[in-house]
């Protein structure tokens, strides 16, 4: 072929413009930096007129803060939402077709300081509240309620949070790497601060504020006791002041040696009078450069951390000598119940119970215990942790996890909010039927005078945040629990979608079916019908076979308790009996293997392989067909993403997409691991209908030694 | 004060409508994403005019994807710098008025075959190359002709690259932290790879086109053996895919005992036949996912890393090993020579060129032995390597640091192209005056066949790649002087400056002061006259007093040898006898203290404090007087940055701003430290001038440990 026929040819199939190059920059994608805050321009016309009508003024009467946040949001918002720019006065006087904000002082309604109403009155949009934090909740909920173009006609929202403490705990280590984060490295910028001052950290501010959260726990529980330090406390201070302008206070996590660490003191033993002294010096020094400072989270005597225990004090006696040190101030100390002696012979799923259940009734009233949704470790699915309900003279926070450790990183869709409200709306049966951990949180059951729920942040300097896209959904799910526990995951979920990915109705329904159903797909190709903790080493890839460890707790055998009878743990009398830490009325549920629904069966039975389950199948068939069509359903998922694709950017459908297609091969490669890992007990063939694994699992556990590699 | 009062009054102070927020989600600064690609649109009407006479087509005669990344590059510029789409077409004919891209297979020119020439030719202009590579850097080399807003009257560039291999070294670990990286998280990310391919790969891979790099390693030579698992070679291929559209090879660092650990062999011993064939194989596998692999980069026998020594054999055994393994292919080994065994009476500085320069000749020539710029560990000052020069039979590649280690990591702002030229310029003298390092480097010293110049990469997650903003010209500079070493370090900073922060004169001139002189600032206030290495720990806080180590080298009095006389460390002859590794010429001007040059004093002597200097003052004086007017420099530095400020971006200009401020009191810091430590052996006051530190030693060393806690 000659050159000049050659190009002739490639003229044929070579014409006009290549696309521009990918990448941002050069394209104008959705990069996902703006979460839920896109403002996008309201596109119904009757809407958009009624929305026009109030927008002569936005009306801020005094000069706070938060106010201020409140009204700049108002006025980017509408800028976007209605393409005018809003000014904003304090000199209003009765003038109408505004909207105003209305800091109510003297109001005797049953509205909590932080809640908000909005109406209409005087020709206006009202939003009021006790307190200007109020106000600005009540500002985005308007700009939310805009957002899905909603009518305004005979507006009248009224809300007020349920809990008191609204936290994020940030996993965050002084070097910028994360605790088990997996978008990017930590936001705060440590060696920048205090002088430079990300604007990032106002977008994370006005992010969570919009969600209700009013705290946040800027560094990891395995905490360094360089925050104690003047240099770090300075640092520290510097971001309190942009979170101040959002209503959210910030809080450290504190190493409980640090007095002789940093302070070169012989002991930090809580009962030492010059330990006290030091605690109060330090807090006297933070709130001298932090006046809101929040107050601390403390991890004790758990995992090699150390803790009063250190000294033969209790876990009371450390949490109560911090909150003397606070009782000056407003500041509360939050205690971790994350607790779990090494004992062969244990069962860890009652060491909590057993370490705080005691201690009821002995911490000081500035003290709040944060407990573990679960009684073992945010696996995909765990029984309510037993310590809700039975420390009635103890404020319990619950804790969750918003990073996916156990939920497949980064690459597998998990839509957390199940699992939150399952927790939530377990029945603990304390004061009778309705108990629920939902109500044990929110103090309602035993008149918690503070209550807190918390939740460890899924955020990092990836330019979206998250790193999955649709982890911003378990962000802004805990969030808009944390402030109403009873909406439901359905709502939230439709929500989130609306304001993040379309609201083209259609596509938004497939969006929101991948999304409540995937923590069951999750749950069945990773760990179903009660399995837990099928990891070791990096939390990442299947290790069921897992036996060795410096202590039997932390091998994966220790949980699944494989044999050639049969598999799972056997929690009741003729176990551990983990399950006489719950009320009667609970046990019930879960102690005849027979009627223990089967989300729960291996969490508390030894069951046999071929036990026939409710389903009709044996207890290997339903694990094989759980391992299959789990990792099959991934692809309907893939599915549903695609029937929405002409309604999303075509950034961010690609990068879901493209996970979607990591979570297909690695829930595979899991379902192929525990398939062929149980069949070496059940010596059974892989059911009918299904295609026997192609590899072996000597190959599987090769493939999975490359991520225990250094 | 009444309410309605307050109001009143503050009607008055509170008028109009605040600034919006901060932070990107309203603002549209320039947040650094788009480096020195902007292409802001010409504003000289003149220059306007002359460019659009040849915007009729872009003229692509062929369909290669890297010419295609060529035309994708100048229509986006164009449209861009003219705001005019440019349509590209491959049936141009004898068309005129175009920008036309010339392959010339035949062409018997001097240029090498990634040259390029760009001239007026035919009514166009005309980019032509042997290559389709050499045509990108043409038409990247146009762009930035475009962007400084020079005439393309009589146009005619010709410029063909002075080394072969011109790479980035990334540190990058496989859990996503950078060893030594400050600007967040790696680039790769693999957990989410092959399936997802971040579209950020190719605005990297189109940074370093536009400078002529031509390889990059993306995994950190502390390696992970898996990288070498199908699992990963498969993930690297999807990056490799991304490169090679700009001309870019894909290299991997290796973990020399890889056979033993993934391979499962008994040994990794280099002369082992079964560890020849496993490399051989694992080459092959490599080649058919990744066609144009790039080749190896290892560290071996160093730092505890494995290697050939492990089995008495030879870094020369271990390199050809590999090399055979490359025979096949085009790839090559790049063999690390920073190497230095723990010794107790040896001078680490001495240490590469006695285990290399024994094993000249003995090389595999697909084996390229990367030498860092000086004899230690990337310090902001060092003399040149001693093997530079020593090594004739063995080609010598020079690996440079960008990433601030040793230089203030991502709060001080060091310009490092001069550190790069003083270690080019230098002469070796191996063949007479003239023997510079950089003809070492270029091979034309020695007629290597392969040349090589590599920079540990500066890049990371952050929005604006590297952290400090000005830390971008780092890498700017280092990709413009692999391709031509012979570029000025001012004329460097001038066009990064004009492409990336301002084209205004005056503000450009101010900033290029700032760089240029930043680099003796940071030397004067950190290891002035020759000092070096005052760190352990984390490589950022003054630790000159640290003595403890596991070895001697591992401490910081080892390199400075502070005693009640003086000061420095004796490499003469009545010393360590390092000197002797240089060729006489250079032995002599660094041999006599009185004549050595000031920079390189304490590098070679031990100094008495109280003997004068060339400066009049003696060692004392003449340190506080660097550690003073250096720290003082920095505010000479602010005032430079400021007076550019209204030719600035704001966004730019405040991160900038922020970060001189940290950098002014880190200086301090240092100051303080070293002053108040040496003065322990000096036993003299700070001299008249100079206000004493504020702040005790023991003061100092406490805020210091705060950065060395976990």
């Amino acid at each position: 072929m000659t050159r000049g026929f050659l190009l002739l040819f490639f003229s044929l199939i070579f014409l006009g413009s290549p696309s521009l190059a990918a990448g941002p920059l050069s394209a104008d994608g959705d990069d996902g930096y703006q979460l839920w805050l896109k403002y996008e321009a309201v596109t119904n016309p009757t809407i958009k007129a009624e929305y026009l009508k109030y927008t002569a003024f936005i009306g801020q009467p005094t000069e706070g803060k938060i106010l201020q946040s409140a009204s700049q949001e108002l006025q980017t918002g509408l800028k976007k939402l209605l393409g005018k720019t809003v000014n904003i006065t304090n000199s209003f006087g009765s003038r109408s077709g505004g909207i105003v904000f209305k800091i109510e002082t003297g109001a005797d309604s049953a509205q909590k300081p932080e809640g908000y109403q909005i109406k209409l009155s005087g020709g206006n949009i009202v939003v009021s509240s006790k307190t200007e934090q109020g106000i600005l909740y009540g500002t985005f909920a308007l700009l939310r309620h805009m957002q899905m173009q909603e009518t305004i006609k005979g507006l009248s929202i009224a809300s007020s949070p349920k809990v008191r403490y609204r936290m994020l705990n940030h996993w965050d280590n002084p070097d910028g790497t994360i605790e088990r984060g997996y978008a990017g490295q930590s936001l705060w910028k440590w060696y920048e601060l205090p002088e430079r001052v990300d604007p990032r950290y106002e977008d994370y501010a006005r992010a969570n504020a919009s969600l209700g959260i009013n705290g946040t726990v800027l560094n990891n529980v395995n905490a360094s006791a360089r925050f104690m330090s003047q240099e770090y406390i300075v640092k520290v201070a510097a971001v309190a002041n942009v979170m101040r302008k959002y209503g959210i206070k910030t809080y450290l996590s504190v190493y409980f040696a640090a007095p002789k660490t940093l302070g070169g003191l012989p002991t930090s033993d809580p009962l030492d009078p010059q330990v006290r002294a030091w605690w109060k010096e330090k807090v006297a020094q933070i709130y001298k450069e932090i006046p809101d400072f929040g107050g601390f989270l403390v991890k004790a005597n758990s995992e090699g951390e150390p803790g009063p225990q250190d000294y033969g004090r209790t876990h009371a006696d450390g949490a109560n000598m911090l909150a003397e040190a606070f009782r000056p101030y407003d500041g509360i100390v939050v205690w971790r119940a994350f607790v779990y002696k090494a004992d062969p012979n244990a069962d860890r799923f009652k060491a909590a119970y057993e370490e705080f259940v005691p201690l009821d009734g002995k911490f000081d009233p500035k003290v709040i215990v944060q407990v573990k949704n679960g009684p073992i470790d945010f696996q995909p699915r765990e029984p309510f942790s037993p310590l809700f309900g039975n420390m009635p003279k103890t404020p319990l926070g619950v804790e969750f996890q918003i990073t996916q450790e156990y939920l497949g990183f980064a690459t597998h869709a998990v839509y957390e909010a199940p699992i939150f409200k399952e927790c939530l709306d377990s029945d603990t049966f304390v004061n009778g039927s309705g108990s629920t951990v939902a109500k044990v949180v929110d103090g309602s059951l035993h008149g918690y005078a503070r209550t807190l729920m918390a939740g460890v942040a899924n955020t990092g300097n990836s330019r979206n945040w998250t790193g999955h896209p649709l982890a911003q959904a378990n962000w802004y799910a805990f969030g808009r629990l944390s402030w109403d526990h009873q909406l439901s995951s359905a709502q939230i979920a439709q929500e989130w979608v609306a304001l993040t990915l379309t609201r083209n109705q259609k596509a938004g329904e497939h969006i929101t079916a991948l999304m409540l159903r995937s923590r069951e797909i999750y749950v069945d190709y990773n760990t179903p019908i009660g399995l837990s903790r099928p990891w070791m080493g990096v939390h990442f890839a299947p290790e069921p076979w897992q036996n060795k460890g410096s202590r039997p707790d932390w091998t994966a055998v220790y949980y699944h308790r494989a044999d050639s009878i049969g598999l799972g743990f056997d929690r009741t009398a003729s176990g551990s009996n983990a399950l006489a830490q719950y009320r009667p009325e609970v046990q019930q549920q879960w102690n005849n293997p027979d009627k223990t629904p089967l989300p729960y069966l291996l969490w508390f039975h030894h069951v046999r392989w071929d036990q026939k389950l409710s389903t009709g199948r044996s207890l290997w068939e339903e694990l094989c067909t759980r391992f299959y069509t789990g990792a099959d359903s991934v692809v309907w998922m893939q599915q549903q993403w695609d029937l929405a694709k002409e309604n999303l950017d075509t950034q961010v459908y690609a990068d879901v997409a493209e996970r979607l297609k990591v979570q297909r091969r690695e829930a595979l490669w899991w379902r192929d691991a525990w398939v062929l890992y149980l069949q070496t007990f059940a010596r059974q063939p892989v059911p009918a209908g299904f295609n026997p694994p192609k590899q072996t699992l000597d190959e599987i556990k090769r493939s999975v030694n490359v991520y225990l590699m250094r």
